[in-house]
This record gives C-alpha cells, structure tokens and sequence, in this order.
C-alpha cells in the first residue's frame, strides 16, 4: 500500500547508556541525528535517555517501535558486559540473537584467528533478519531490524552509521529554518509574536531568549516546510520586530 | 510513614522543547542534573526529551511523577506562545493555573507597571499550592510542584534553580565514582572485566573505549555508594589490566 502524498513521516532517538545518565558522558548524538531527521522530511517526536538494563531497553524498544515510523538507537554495542543492546532488541522482536555471516566475514578480516575471542565475536551478532549498517571508522557494524535502527555510541562512528542510513530514510519534504535575531527581550515582543504565530498555523515559531553584552534579545526560529511561506512569515517578524524599535537581523 | 532506610530514590528528567529535537539546540541541562543527582544520592532513572506540545507535555508529567520520586523538567517557562510548561503541568495535576502572590511581587520588583504585560504576568502564574523555585539569575521564578520541579531551560538559570533544590532532595548515600584508565582495546579486556562485574554486583562498571593517538585504549568507570568497596573493586580492574599487559592509570 502506497502511503498517503502528505503522511508525516516520526521518529524517536533511544540514547542507551549510564554513562549519559550519571552525567560523565555529554551527549552529542541527538543534535546530529535531529539536523539530519530534519534534511530527510522525517519528524523527531522524541527522544529517550535510558540505562543499560535488559528490561528496559527491551520495554522502551517495543513501545517506541510501535509507536514511531523509526527508531534509532545509540549505545551498547561493543564487547564487554555492559553493551546489551543487540541482545536486547532481538529480545523486543522475539526472534533468535545469532552470527551474522557478514559481521563475521568483517571480524574475521579484522583479527587474527588468535584475537577474534568470544568477546569480539559477540560484535558479529545480530538479531535474526536484520541487515548491517556500515561502520567505515572502526568497522564493527550497527544494525537494522525492522524499523529500528541499531548504531554506535561513539559519535564519530554513530555520525558515518547515520550518514548512510539517511538517504535510505522515506521523509516528506526537508523541514527548513529561518532565523530572525532581535535586539528586544522576549517579554516585549511575546504577545505580538504569538499573534503572528496564530497566523500561520503551517510554522513552528520558537522563541529563544539570550543575554549578550549585558543587554537581553530574542532569536526567533521559525520552521517549516515551504520556503516561500517561510520567507513570508519570517518578514512578518522582522516586520514586528521593527514597529516594537527593536533591529531584527537575519541569521 | 518513615521510608526504610536503604530505599532508593529515582527521578526522571524531562526536557521540553522543540528546539532540542531540531537539532538546533545542544541540551548542556541533562548532565548537570545527573551529577547533582548522584551527589544527592538519587538515581537517575530516565531522561526523556519532548516538544512543546501540551498533550505530550501533560501526559508524559503524569506518567513520570506516578513512576519516580522526582521529576525535574527544563524549559518552557518563559513568556512567548512556545513557553506552555507551567500550564501543561496544572492540567496534569488538575489543578488551577494562577497568579502565585510571592512570583507577583518579583515582577512588580522588577518593571514599571506599563512593562509588566500580559505576557510577563503569565510567568508569574503556577499551578494552585505550587511553591516556587528561586532565580538569582534572571529572577523569573521555576516552582515546584508535588514532586515535580519546573526549572527553565536556559543553562545558566537551570542551574542556579537546581543548586537550589538540590539540599532539599531525600536521597541515599551519594554515588562514588572511581576510572581507571586501560591503554588495551575493549576487545582485549572484556572477558576479565566481565568476570569483576559477576563479583561486584553493587558497583556498576562501564566500560568507555576511545581512540588516542593512534591507539584504542578503555576508560573504566566504576560507580556506587562504599568508599572501600569501590576502591577494592578498582584495584582488581588495575591488576587484570596489567596482568593482560597493559598500563592502568588511576584518573
């Protein structure tokens, strides 16, 4: 069945790993995968921060996969104890955690008989029935099964895995941003502002307050999926910008 | 009813905003709460980011404050048409959204009766019984309500609320961390590491490769609540890293 011309295409980002939680690791992956969901037409709904604990993976990956078009996941698939992912989401599909001839063709060119040990070879399992994503920096694949894609936590890695998972991506049309940059604080331009928005029901207008060289102004994003009705709401703004005396700039 | 003494306290952080899940906008608030939170020895269980969307906002709360013992929100509590935290969280509560007398004096402190607009006066609305959190920066107050903290979203300012908060938080003994830095690849250690996690169940060990100067090397992160405990558990990585030719280093 062909989907309908104006579907909108959702997705979730599922960060797996307590080294986000404990706060030891700073997350970089969700802005990457979000620039990138925006480029390919596909609407981030949500994202997730959760522990390396089978239940919950497992739990979080069959709700959100039967919830969103597409699941990405980072994290967890390395060789020690604490990389549980692959298991966990053959476990969420119910079907068999086994070599994948592929991986292990990649490991086997990888190590020597010697070092290929049980703990590398686990990097060549996948759930039954998925298919490999390539891993052009340090070669241990991801993986995709069913709508859920499986990547690495490294952002290097993850980047390249997600780089050639995007153009495979079914998307509407790229959401595209303008920024008008204005030198009023938000308290003044805010009912004006919500005017305009009620307007144009097609833009998302984001409000965003800064503090620079003491004195507070507003970048004001709005975001969309035509860009002349973007340029138009946008001028809108800068428009109202400039009869509340402030300068908008475009960005 | 007094809790038993060694219950552990969760929490959950909700971040809200559109301009997290665009990509354009890198959340520096989650790791800042974790740390906090392991030093007031409440486990963080989940962070979850979401749109401004008030469904979503309202019935994620309600899920969170029913499943942890807190839940810590960030952003959405200015004063644009974006800015629907504050309201989303008395529906959830199903309570009134109204002017809090004590967040009405900050504001009347703050602007000329002629600046003090409809859209700054809504930031001095909460939902009914809320108590607010205090805003040294900025000083638009968070509140908190129940056992859910409403905080800004601005890095700055989400930390001097939190900092605030943080004395006032029940929690167990803090969560101690110990890294033991490995110049050998996951691969090589994960059997050995695996074997010290079996005889430790109450540390957590994770296990961080990175790529240094050519070579791949392993951060070990251990992580729990008794200072001898951790350390024994530290030392052991040590020796297996060294009985596997490698050169630990205490970071």
């Amino acid at each position: 069945m062909t989907p309908p011309a104006d579907k909108i295409y959702t997705a979730c980002v599922l960060i797996i790993g307590n080294e986000i939680l404990s706060g030891r690791t700073q997350d970089e992956n969700l802005a990457y995968i979000a620039k990138g969901l925006a480029q390919a037409g596909v609407v981030l709904k949500e994202a997730r921060v959760i522990p390396d604990i089978e239940a919950t993976i497992v739990a979080q990956v069959n709700e959100l996969r039967a919830r969103y078009d597409y699941v990405f996941t980072t994290g967890g698939i390395g060789p020690t104890h604490d990389d549980i992912t692959s298991e966990c989401v053959a476990k969420a599909f119910g079907v068999k955690w086994t070599l994948h001839p592929d991986a292990h063709k990649i490991f086997l060119s990888l190590y020597k008989p010697e070092d290929l040990n049980e703990a590398r070879l686990r990097m060549a399992h996948t759930p039954e029935g998925a298919s490999l994503i390539a891993n052009p920096v340090s070669r241990a694949p991801g993986f995709q099964m069913g709508n859920v894609y499986v990547m690495a936590g490294i952002p290097r890695v993850m980047q390249a895995m997600f780089d050639s998972v995007k153009p495979t991506l079914k998307g509407g049309p790229p959401v595209l941003s303008r920024t008008v940059g204005c030198d009023l604080p938000e308290g003044t331009i805010a009912k004006h502002l919500g005017a305009i928005q009620l307007r144009y029901a097609d833009i998302d207008i984001g409000s965003y307050p800064f503090y620079r060289r003491g004195s507070f102004g507003t970048s004001l994003v709005l975001r969309g999926r035509e860009a002349q009705r973007l340029e138009t709401a946008a001028q809108d703004v800068a428009a109202m910008v400039r009869e509340l005396g402030g300068s908008p700039s475009f960005e």
